[in-house]
């Protein structure tokens, strides 16, 4: 038998390869590319429904919760929505090869930035088979061999897809192998993948908290993930109590299940007026609401929260609320308990704005705007493959950009060091 | 005892919130620290030759190597050229805060980028205290909070360079912990210190092969590194044949223990008429030339090269020289056996130098320039804390703005998504 390590050298080897030649091809190439593989999947819909009706199947026998069949089944719409998916990706501008900040330095050479592809990213993932062809058609536009790792609950559906994706790079003159998929449902080549740091650039998690734990603990690839969105708003006393209600209400309620929605309410002492309004709203649209002593005197309704409550993502129809004294009350409740996600402030005060847009740490910080904003989509980027918490290389939603690097260049001529 | 995780613990707390103070410290109040820390190693010159002797002293008795103990030796001269990196740094635009790229959004929305901090940064060092200085200068401008880890040779001397930084930075008002000696010499602290993920955000390593070797295998902290430097000119056939002589000999002779020196020299086959002059002026330095079969022809004092030298960064008057057929030999060279630090090519042909610039996947790709150019000072970074070979984050020479990150900003009226 074929090992898991053997099985990602070839790969890994596969896709080095293929991403030397996708590092240099033309723009007009990879939308070829991309265009022919969202036709593909018009013209193979059957197949790909028999394949996921294979998933199905086996996720009716082994009771997969509602929630994930759900996620993992296609039908037609969904593969029409991954081929416009591709379509919309030929449409962004291509970042490869843009040249920046390029200045004439004493010396006389000219020195600046060239974008470049990052190499081979690794893209682990649960669930979705449209992640198979949104994340391979990101990696393909900016010029990177990818290699998948979808759910073993998907198998048969991301290799349906995959074919399409191979077929099409053939087609249009491509390497293939800058799209693999791990054709296996041995997890032995996920810990395979992670640690494969003569192939892999870069890996990309994208899964729920567990799997992204396991990932970061265990990788020595580089990873870029997202772990928790634990983003608060903040109501400062010098807010317009109408704004304040509506994106309080917009940030908690526009949709409960994801990563940039509210989970935690922070009032200042002087703005508690508002809060009966939202508290009454939020309670009218089933929400549970959790809060300090201040918030609990406002309505009966309200629950004690805990400690345990600040350091919570509910994803789910549940706030915590706390009456805090001043902002600088607000910016420590947000150094302490948010995961760095997307934090907001409602004020009129200019200084009191500029001093937490400075002064909080967050991937995306807001001042009188709703959380739901921090999305690639409304950030421009067109298209995202996730949002980073980390620090380094990429911060926020990460698009086409955040799956480069830049090299230097210099042009001279004929200058040499004295 | 403290145990070494327990030490890493305190340090890494001290760090943490100094580093949030220090993240609004205004830059009046960086630069006032630097200056009176300027000052102070000139007030403090006795103290610091003190220390720095009672380190000379046991590197006789420990018989250092003359090359580490030149290394490891402080003189007035040295402490003076300290304080001026010092001021030097000072002088230095603050990158911290800069908000770029803001434009409006079609919801309404302004969506742009801050420039911020990193946080909290580990430096591992070997021999020369100057690092002590240049290093704690970089992070504390760029508004990061360091640990210092310095080697165990030149332990009284950082201690005294820390202590004036120290003093320094209390005096300009900050808190002084943002600079911070390990002040132990037990190498569990190494170890400590490039895994305590909830504390460091990222590891950076100033030292030889083995040291940068051990840190990259067992550091879960991200870590900015620079392994080798494998440059290489590439001299085409269309050259300008007195431009590449003088390059050539620029990139070997100039200086030959550094990482942007020349290992390789390729040459088009269509150009080996500039081979001779060239191997005979390195002669004449005293560089030992190792050179293909088509080489050798050229000279009888040329020694045949092998892979293994292709491979090799000698840094010493050791030059390999390869003929190839045409660029793209030299390019699939490059790729095969270049570092990724710093590759040239010499050409007067202006597709064959945009297909170089584009295809080489260096951190620089320089055309008609000496590699030697490959420098944060000559980038107009103004100073570096290293150069990176990884892809993530930061390529090439790292100043103040590889020591920071973005944040997304977003400025609204009350928009909400709908």
């Amino acid at each position: 038998m074929t090992s898991a390590i053997d099985i990602m050298n070839t790969l890994g080897k596969q896709a080095k390869i293929s991403a030397v030649s996708l590092r240099m091809a033309d723009t007009n190439k990879k939308n070829q590319a991309l265009t022919l593989a969202a036709n593909r999947f018009r013209e193979d819909m059957a197949d790909i429904l028999a394949a996921s009706a294979k998933d199905m199947d086996n996720a009716e026998k082994n009771n997969l919760e509602p929630a994930l069949k759900d996620r993992l089944a296609l039908n037609e719409e969904r593969v029409e929505a991954m081929a416009q998916g591709l379509e919309e990706v030929a449409a962004l501008p291509d970042p490869v090869g843009a040249i920046s900040d390029l200045v004439y330095r004493p010396s006389g050479i000219q020195v600046g930035h060239m974008r470049v592809p990052l190499g081979v990213i690794g893209i682990i993932y649960e669930s979705r088979p449209n992640v198979t062809a949104d994340a391979a058609a990101l990696c393909l536009k900016s010029g990177n061999a990818c290699i998948l790792r979808g759910g073993s609950e998907a198998i048969h559906s991301n290799r349906a897809v995959a074919k399409c994706l191979r077929f099409a790079i053939k087609e249009a003159g491509l390497d293939e192998n800058v799209v693999q998929l791990i054709d296996s449902t041995d997890r032995a080549l996920v810990g395979a993948l992670i640690t494969a740091k003569d192939y892999v650039d870069v890996i990309i998690p994208r899964g729920g908290p567990s799997l992204i734990k396991r990932i970061s603990a265990e990788a020595n690839v580089p990873v870029i993930k997202h772990l928790d969105g634990i983003c608060h708003v903040y109501i400062d006393k010098a807010a317009d109590r109408e704004m304040a209600v509506a994106i309080a209400l917009n940030a908690k309620t526009h949709r409960y299940g994801v990563c940039n929605a509210m989970e935690t309410l922070l009032v200042h002492q002087g703005a508690v007026d508002c809060l009966p309004e939202i508290i009454q709203q939020l309670l009218d649209k089933g929400v549970e609401v959790r809060g300090c002593a201040r918030t609990q005197a406002m309505n009966d309704a309200v629950i004690a929260a805990t400690d345990e409550d600040w350091a919570t993502e509910y994803l789910a129809p549940v706030l915590s609320i706390r009456v805090v004294d001043d902002v600088q009350q607000a910016i420590a409740h947000i150094e302490q308990y948010s995961s760095a996600h997307t934090e907001t402030i409602v004020t009129k005060d200019y200084a009191t704005g500029q001093m937490f847009l400075r002064q909080v740490d967050s991937a995306s910080v807001m001042w009188n705007a709703s959380t739901r904003f921090a999305d690639g989509f409304e950030y421009g980027l067109g298209a995202e493959i996730g949002i980073s918490t980390d620090r380094l290389h990429v911060r926020g939603p990460v698009g086409l950009e955040g799956l480069t690097t830049q090299k230097w260049i210099v042009l001279g001529n004929g200058e040499v060091r004295s």
